[in-house]
C-alpha cells in the first residue's frame, strides 16, 4: 500500500482517519453495495486489516482471514535499480502482517503480475521473493495469473498484486474486543519505509524525474548510512509473524495493529474500540534517519509525515499492562510507545508529544546534508 | 483472461497447449519456485482452473478452491463506451466458472482495483456489477484494494483483478480422473467473447487506433445483429453455475472446462487425463456471427480463431455417455459437440472437422458486410 492509494475495502470498509470527501463518499456506497452479499458466514467487526469468513463445515471452529494488496510505487524504484526479488518479498510480508493483527496465521497465497511487456526475469525474481517470503511464513504459494496488457500498463511498468488466505480459531480472534483504560502499546521496529510513502518519498528524494539523475541518487550513499539509498529504500517489508507466532493465542494481546498508510495511529484506529484511545508518545523511540531525511528534503510537516510513513515502528501490539515488562523483554526490539486511555464515544488513536509538533524527536544533524 | 495473457499460474502451472518457449521455461523454473513452497495442505492434481488446499481444522472433510484472474483488454472497450457495470460482472462470474470446474461452489471475493487516476463514479459502477454477480452466484464480496498509481498505469485506464475462494467436499471434487473413453462432451453457449481474446477482436474490429472512430465503430449495429457493436463485445461474461449447481455430486460428471484463453481444446486438454483426449466436432454447433465477423476481419486462420476464442461454447462438461441424453435435455441450450476416447500417453485434446479447416462451419453471407 502507498500514500497513492485508496486503501483497502474491507468488510467493514471502515475509514482510518481520512477526511470525509467525494471519495469517501464513494467509498460508503460501494460499501452498501458490497453489504448486501453478506451473509452470516461473514463475521463483522472483528478487525479491519483482513475480511473474516466462517471456514466451510458445520460447526468449523475456523475463520479463514483474508486481504488483497498490492506494492504501490515502490516497484518504480525497483525498476530503477533493477533489483525485483524483494518487491515479492513486500507483497507476501505486507499480506502476512495484515492477518496476523486478527492472530490469523498463513494458509495460502495467490499472486496477480502484470505488465506492459513481460520479462521473464524480472518475473521469476518476484517470484523468487515470494517463494523466499512464504517459505519463511509457512504459507503455500499456490498459484498466480500473469497479464501482458500494454493498453493499460506504461512501458516497462508493472504491478502486483497478492490474496492471502489464513485462519485463526475463532475463539483466539483478536479484534480489540478485550482493550481496556491502562493497556500498553508496544511498538516493532520496522527496517524502512515498508510499501508505504514510497510516492512522497520519490518525489522528496528526486527520484520521480531523470532517470540517470535517479540512479545516480540511487546509487550514493547518503552521509548518515553504511548503504545505498536505493538499499535503504528497496529493503524488504519486515514480516513479524516470527516474533508475534509465540504470542499468539495469549490473552495478554488486546489488539494488534500493522502500520501501513494512515501511520501509526491511522491504523491503530482501525482496532481500537468504542470509547477508548490509543495514545502514541512520538518521544518514544528515535526516528530513523531515513524519514527525517525524507522529511527535510519534502518540506511537509511533521504530522503529514506520520500519517504517511511508519516513522520506524512498523507494528503494535496492544496488550494487558500486567504483562507489557514481560513482553518487552521477549520481543526484540519492542519499545513501550503509548497507552490506551478512556475516550468520548468513537475509538481513535492519537499522538502526544512535545509542545509542538516540530520538536517531536530532533533531527540529526548529519541528516541534514544527507539523501 | 485475454490472449494477451500469459495465463493462470495454478497449483501445477500446467500449459494449455502453446509452444515451448523462453517463457514457457521461464514459467516451468516459477513453478518448481512455487512448489517449494507446498505441504501436504496443497492439494495436486486435482484440476487445473484453481488451487486447493485443506481446509483449516482436522479431519476436515472440505477442500478450499482458490482463483486469482482479470478482465483484460475487455476494460478498453468498457472505456470507449463509457459503461464499466458489465467488468465487475465479467471478473466475478469468470472467477465462479473457474472454480465451479472442479465442483467448487464460491463463498467469498476480493478485488483489486487499480487505476491511474481514480474515478469514483467508475470504481462504483465496478463494483456494481461485482456486488449483482456476487449475489447471484451466493458469493460475499468481502474486500478489496484500491491503489491510485498513475506512474504505473497510463492515463485513464484500470486494471481489474479478483480472487474468489470456493469450497468443495473431497469426495466431491471433479477433476478428470473418472474420464474414459466413450464420454461425452456437452458445450454450453457462451453469450459473446466473454473475456478473452480482445485484443485480436480489438484490433481486427478497427477499436485500438483513433478514439473517435472506435466510438463510432461501437455505436454501429453490424449488419447481422440487432445490437451495437459495443453492446455485443460488451457482454458480460456468463455464470454457468446456475445451470451446473444442481448437477453437483452427481458422479456421471467426470470432468469439466471453462473456455478462457487457450480455447475448448486448449482448456479441455486442462482436465483430461493421461491415456484419453477429448475430440471436439467444430461442425456440432453454429459458430456465433461475432466470431464469424472477426475471423474475417482479422483475416487470421480458422486454428487461430479456436485457439484465442470460445467460438459459441463457453463450458464444456465430460459426462458419462449412459446419462448424455438426459443431461442434454437438462441443460438449456447444451449440444454434444465430441467425446472422449483412448490415446497415447498425455492427456489431451483436439478439434474434429471437415477435411479442411477452412470448410469447417460456414460463413453465413451476411457476416461477410458486417463489423
Amino acid at each position: 500500500m502507498d500514500d497513492d492509494e485508496v486503501g483497502p475495502r474491507t468488510g467493514s470498509y471502515r475509514d482510518a482517519g481520512v477526511d470525509i470527501d467525494a471519495a469517501d463518499l464513494a467509498k460508503a456506497r460501494i460499501a452498501r453495495l458490497a453489504a448486501s452479499t453478506h451473509g452470516p458466514e461473514v463475521l463483522r467487526g472483528v478487525g479491519h486489516f483482513g475480511t473474516f469468513f466462517q471456514a466451510p463445515g458445520e460447526d468449523s471452529p475456523w475463520v479463514l482471514v483474508s486481504s488483497a494488496d498490492s506494492v504501490g510505487t515502490k516497484i518504480l524504484v525497483a525498476n530503477l535499480v533493477g533489483r525485483h526479488q524483494g518487491i515479492g518479498v513486500d507483497l507476501v510480508n505486507h499480506c502476512v502482517n495484515d492477518i496476523l493483527t486478527a492472530g490469523a496465521r498463513p494458509l495460502y497465497f495467490l499472486d496477480y503480475f502484470a505488465t506492459a511487456d513481460l520479462n521473464v526475469d524480472r518475473l521469476e525474481s518476484v517470484v523468487q521473493g515470494m517463494t523466499l517470503a512464504c517459505v519463511d511464513a509457512g504459507c503455500a504459494l499456490v498459484g498466480g495469473e500473469t497479464a501482458q496488457l500494454p493498453g493499460i500498463y506504461r512501458p516497462e511498468a508493472y504491478d502486483l498484486a497478492g490474496f492471502i488466505v489464513g485462519a485463526v480459531h475463532r475463539d483466539r480472534i483478536v479484534d480489540g474486543s478485550a482493550v481496556v483504560a491502562g493497556d500498553v502499546l508496544i511498538g516493532l521496529p520496522s527496517n524502512g519505509l515498508h510499501t508505504n510513502g514510497f510516492s512522497l518519498a520519490r518525489s522528496a528524494l528526486g527520484l520521480d524525474g531523470d532517470a540517470q539523475d535517479a540512479h545516480r541518487r540511487l546509487a550514493a550513499r547518503p552521509a548518515w548510512s553504511e548503504r545505498s539509498l536505493g538499499d535503504l529504500l528497496l529493503e524488504p517489508h519486515r514480516s513479524y509473524l516470527p516474533v508475534i507466532a509465540p504470542l499468539l493465542g495469549s490473552p495478554t494481546i488486546h489488539a494488534m495493529a500493522h502500520v501501513t498508510g494512515g501511520g501509526i495511529a491511522g491504523n491503530l484506529a482501525r482496532v481500537i474500540p468504542d470509547g477508548f484511545e490509543a495514545v502514541v508518545d512520538v518521544r518514544a523511540w528515535d526516528v530513523p534517519a531515513l524519514f527525517r531525511a525524507i522529511e527535510l528534503a519534502a518540506d511537509v510537516s511533521e504530522v503529514e509525515m506520520y500519517r504517511v510513513f511508519n516513522m520506524g515502528i512498523g507494528f503494535v501490539v496492544v496488550v494487558d499492562a500486567a504483562h507489557a515488562v514481560d513482553l518487552l523483554e521477549r520481543l526484540a526490539g519492542a519499545r513501550r510507545i503509548g497507552e490506551i486511555r478512556s475516550s468520548l464515544p468513537g475509538g481513535t488513536a492519537r499522538y502526544a508529544g512535545p509542545s509542538t509538533w516540530s520538536d517531536a524527536g530532533a533531527v540529526p544533524d548529519e541528516v541534514r546534508d544527507g539523501a
